[in-house]
């Protein structure tokens, strides 16, 4: 990776003379971002272009070329490809576009290429990207010619234009790029490879990515994880609802997973997801400007009142707590501001105050320990004069350790404040909601930084021999679901408490189980082709005596064979009658991210109040911890409305042991566990019934 | 109310020759708006100011004078009043500050001016306030320079800054307002009169309202439902959070009323509610501009892939639907764009679309049935001339009859094109996402057009005697809490069902009760003193036979009594014992907007899940359909898993009923049924408990 940001020779292949073409502009950008390192031009039919050396070859240029960018039409890129790695190029852009995005025959191409590369030691980004900017090596290796200032921002963007479009509000706001890196089609390099290395680049202070799709969702999570800690990752993931996902997969044929499983990989791997360009805008400009927020809260200083209590607002909405100055901040403001001004947190300065007043509030409010940072609002009236203020907050930006945010609303005179302050460094939003979710974000993120690595959850071991002959057993009947006591048997392999039961094929069975099991018992229909046993009436529950077993046994037979007159039926389970809490536990396997377990309280919980939470395995102790917490329900397991709490601990185990079983059996594609009962705490819990399929087919 | 908006004669109070006097500028700015009719400053020290003959005393002034903005310092201003209606002026505006803002002082000095007021027949516009703009009247009756141009746009707001604000934004938007008014401390005109006015004024073609609280909620709900039938009313209501509503009450004086309440009464009054200063912008830009949009969905067409699925994903947020092409269109497209562009919807025209491109793509989708609107996104990529697309846009802005916004993401040279298109009219907006917002707040506002006006709720008739002869002796007693019994016997004044009960003061009457009544039954403790049962053990269910009462009476009064020694029990209740799903209808009376109705399931679901919905009385029929709907748990109603539907008709009865309590009795402060018991279809309902709570003196 370090060829494709910092190379000593570049070779253009398909640079052109004509100015308009890719071949082209590319080598131009090259030239006039003033890359310090060599430049081939590659070219047949040309000798010389911008007053460089072509060469009709890559193996023709004498010198070694440790990167490449390809400009050439999408039928020759697998053989020129092929001739880069002969050569013994180690980083190749292709900016060609006519591949996967085109349909079957670019498809073809594309794995031609992927298949080339693999027969050499190289990487390659693209194709169908606009390439890579590297401001500290002055290299502008794309065809856009917005090369940026240099700054503290990272991009990767699965969009091109999506780079043009942050380049371009650049030059707006006056904000500087590391690194830009326009990721294409991902043949090769993708998301997870550039974090890796964005990870490690000092000059990255910040890391923003644009993605529609991945198709490594383990490998992404892994390093998003391992870089959200060194520095704040910044998302906007498209294809976020179902329209914009039809939108996403006609666009570059990523298959865009569900979105819920993205919203739980982002969350988990400690990355800031935004869900929209201009919050991608605002976080950026934020956390490539400010220094880290100390401990307090902020303050707010502004020369209206009603903007003050739209910002105040926006903290309760963001959770951005304000600070509640010191007596002698508020006997500093007292003393010097008007009496109509207001001097508490928003500071009001009133309609009228000139630079001099607003510098001697913030000064106030930045002097006092319980403020962490502060947002200045103003509001163009007619009294305030624009330019000075912002002259002056630019001229103090550097007084304060603590970060300061500005809003200044309206319009055309508002502008004229906001020039001066972008000149300056200072973060402006257009409005003071947005203000408050940047500095809001901030504070998120550095939280989430003091909380202590997340440990893995205790490794739990399961009988695999007892689990392994009953899944081959399974395949080798041709099935893809199992039974429940199948099931049943795959979560007592794994520790996962079942309640006592039996399978009786025969009243006389049933009442002997019974007997044993203690009344009341639970009596489920026993068949491998009926999956949802409710639906055939083939579930009653508080059978409270011998005489009610029988006469329940015999009805719930007929009833199901009615019911489901195909079905094959094996006997009735006699379970013990459990009660408690009701929980789902389950687990489906995400084509990309692997294990999704869900959580959530049963019944009309789920049915009807969709109060679940989703997580990707593995599982450390904090998230599971996470999840059962993050349900709106949570209360009803500590214990609300005078009940005695649940045995939380026990339910933990049952997600952790679960998570596990999904990661020893990648062929389990579904398992669910709908209900597990739990029991007051030290009771346990119980797993009542077990629902498990398996990819069909394959392994 | 017409002499503050359209005056022959404006007398400018405390008019001033200093420039930068407030006195002097309003007249300043009286004269550079052009005002047609006749103007008096009103100096005692001065002769003439800016040319136009002074006077010492309005008094003084010969001429018919039907309007006057008041600049004199805030100690003169009831006197000044006082002279206003001896003169017969019939509108005045105050502008000096000092009032109720500043504290007892300023408060006693406001209730004079009232008090002054209300001997003549006149209308007071503030004090502390800006002023009024109306731009078809050439008036500018403010102390703000910023006279916007002609528009559709409305504004009344309780902050001048905020006023300044807008102006300064319609400057850079290009957009007009038809009337701008500050309505400061609202001594008399409020916005209430306001609305009713605008209501009427052809001028107005949307109102926007920036407020943060309001005295007479009950008339500002009504005025608010009669003009949003007629025009949008967009509302940036601010103090909706905690500590925002504690900026607000520290800014004006006024009390912000508790958020939710003021929730259900934006949304039950048909306004649209905005919760932040640029979706009040966005909004009032769109609304000003844009016509009507027609059945079908919106079209989106972009030259970047990425910004189409960004506004997919907006229009799945806000419920915004997307328009499926007819065959045709879809044709059409693919005949006249490259291969690599996409022809459903959104259209990417790709990254080096022309104008050209762009026309073509735009012309075929507004030329298709199913589309209402368009939203025509570009990026700044390298190929894209983008004066020439906005050029284009702008000019054929006319064509269609189908509203069509732009977004032009980026900065620099995003802002060439944003420029024209503003100076065309063409709505703009920063990203899709504030796009796709805008138009979606006005399909949603035109579908709540199309519903037909709300029916009033059956109307029920209670028997009052009874109910007053109960609450006056409850008074004439000194108590404030209502017994179960007592709060039952309301509701069976109204024909709110209660179950079979008797109150037993020995075993031998609990007995006696429950024979008659039918086993299992309820028994519960009957106490004026004890309003929270459960707390104290107070409630028994189930109680199964004669043995069981027996035993559960004595051990019931023994229980409670050591729970609470210092309650005067007066026996315990029998119940009939009904089983249903259990929800909560309550009331709470709110100073400003009247009697809150509540409802929710009962339980966990209010408890835990804060499942719950609240409305102002009086409800029409949809009101309560809403309310029933709208909660999460609705399906448990209807029959989720399984059961019968509950009887929603006797459920609606019983809160149409409790809100028809609640407005004939203004002294129940609070009432709640908790729970009611609500059968499966066709069985009822039943009241099974009831707090009721009168206001403590009054009356």
């Amino acid at each position: 990776m370090k060829e494709l940001f910092e190379p000593s020779c570049i070779a253009v292949i398909g640079a052109a003379r004509e100015e308009t073409k890719i071949g082209h502009i590319v080598l131009k950008n090259l030239v006039d971002s003033g890359f310090p390192g060599k430049l081939v031009p590659i070219n047949p039919k040309a000798s010389e272009i911008l007053g460089l050396k072509c060469y009709g070859s890559i193996l023709d240029v004498p010198d070694v070329v440790d990167m490449a960018v390809i400009c050439v039409p999408n039928e020759h890129v697998p053989d020129v490809v092929d001739n880069c790695g002969k050569k013994g190029v180690r980083a190749v852009i292709i900016v060609s576009a006519g591949f996967k995005e085109m349909g079957k025959e670019g498809a073809e191409l594309e794995r031609r290429v992927a298949e080339n590369r693999q027969k050499y030691d190289m990487r390659i980004l693209g194709p169908n990207c606009l390439g890579v900017i590297n401001t500290h090596a002055k290299m502008n290796a794309t065809f856009t010619r917005n090369y940026p200032r240099e700054g503290g921002i990272a991009i990767t963007s699965q969009s091109g234009a999506i780079c043009s479009t942050l380049l371009d509000w650049s030059k707006e706001v006056k904000v500087g790029f590391s690194k830009f890196i326009s990721v294409g089609n991902k043949v090769d390099i993708d998301e997870a490879d550039l974090l890796e290395y964005l990870r490690d680049d000092p000059r990255s202070k910040v890391i923003g990515l644009y993605i529609e799709g991945t198709d490594r969702g383990i490998d992404f999570m892994k390093q998003a994880s391992l870089t959200s800690v060194c520095k704040p990752v910044i998302i906007l993931k498209s294809g976020r609802t179902s329209s914009g996902a039809k939108a996403a997969s006609s666009h570059t044929g990523a298959m865009s997973g569900s979105d819920k499983v993205y919203e739980a990989a982002l969350s988990q791997s400690g990355t800031i997801r935004v869900k929209s360009l201009e919050e991608l805008f605002d976080l950026l400009l934020a956390f490539s400007s400010l220094a880290p927020l100390g401990p307090g809260g902020v303050a707010i200083v502004t020369n209206a009142g009603g903007l003050g209590v739209l910002a105040a607002d926006s903290c309760g909405d963001y959770g951005l707590s304000m600070a509640a100055f010191t007596p002698e901040t508020i006997q500093k403001l007292k003393a010097g501001l008007p009496e109509e001004a207001n001097f508490y947190n928003p500071v009001d300065v009133i309609g009228d105050a000139d630079a001099a007043r607003y510098e001697f509030a913030i000064r106030a409010v930045m002097d006092d320990a319980n403020v962490s940072a502060a947002i200045v609002l103003l509001a163009p009236t007619d009294r305030v004069d624009i330019p000075s203020v912002a002259n002056l907050l630019a001229s103090s930006a550097g007084t304060s350790a603590k970060p300061m945010v500005a809003t200044f609303v309206g319009g055309v005179d508002a502008m004229k404040g906001v020039r001066i302050l972008r000149q300056a460094g200072i973060p402006h939003y257009e409005s003071p909601d947005r203000a408050v979710r940047a500095l809001s974000a901030m504070v998120e993120y550095q939280r989430s930084q003091h909380v202590k690595a997340k440990s893995k959850a205790v490794q739990v071991h399961g009988d695999k021999a007892i689990v392994r002959a009953l899944l081959d057993q399974v395949k080798a009947e041709g099935r893809m679901g199992l039974s429940e006591s199948e099931g049943k048997s795959i979560l007592k392999a794994y520790g996962i408490p079942v309640p006592s039961e039996g399978i009786a094929r025969t009243e006389e069975e049933a009442v002997r189980l019974a007997d044993r099991i203690g009344y009341p018992v639970v009596l489920k229909i026993e068949s491998q082709d009926i999956s949802h046993k409710t639906d055939v009436g083939g579930v009653v529950v508080g059978v409270a005596s011998a005489e009610d077993l029988r006469k329940q046994f015999s009805l719930l037979l007929s009833r199901v064979s009615s019911m489901a007159p195909r079905a094959r039926i094996d006997g009735a389970s006699v379970q013990q009658m459990l009660s408690g809490r009701e929980v789902i536990v389950g687990m489906v396997r995400d084509d990309s991210f692997g294990p999704v377990i869900t959580f959530g309280l049963g019944g009309i919980f789920v049915e009807v109040m969709k109060d679940v939470t989703q997580r990707i395995a593995p599982l450390s102790d904090e998230d599971i911890d996470e999840m059962i917490r993050s349900i709106k329900a949570y209360p009803i397991l500590t214990g609300a409305r005078g009940k005695r709490p649940a045995d939380i601990a026990a339910l933990k185990d049952v997600i952790n042991r679960l998570a596990q079983i999904a990661r020893d059996f990648p062929e389990i594609s579904e398992l669910e566990i709908n209900p597990v009962i739990v029991m007051d705490e030290g009771q346990g819990v119980n797993a009542v019934d077990a629902l498990v399929t398996i990819k069909g087919g394959s392994k």
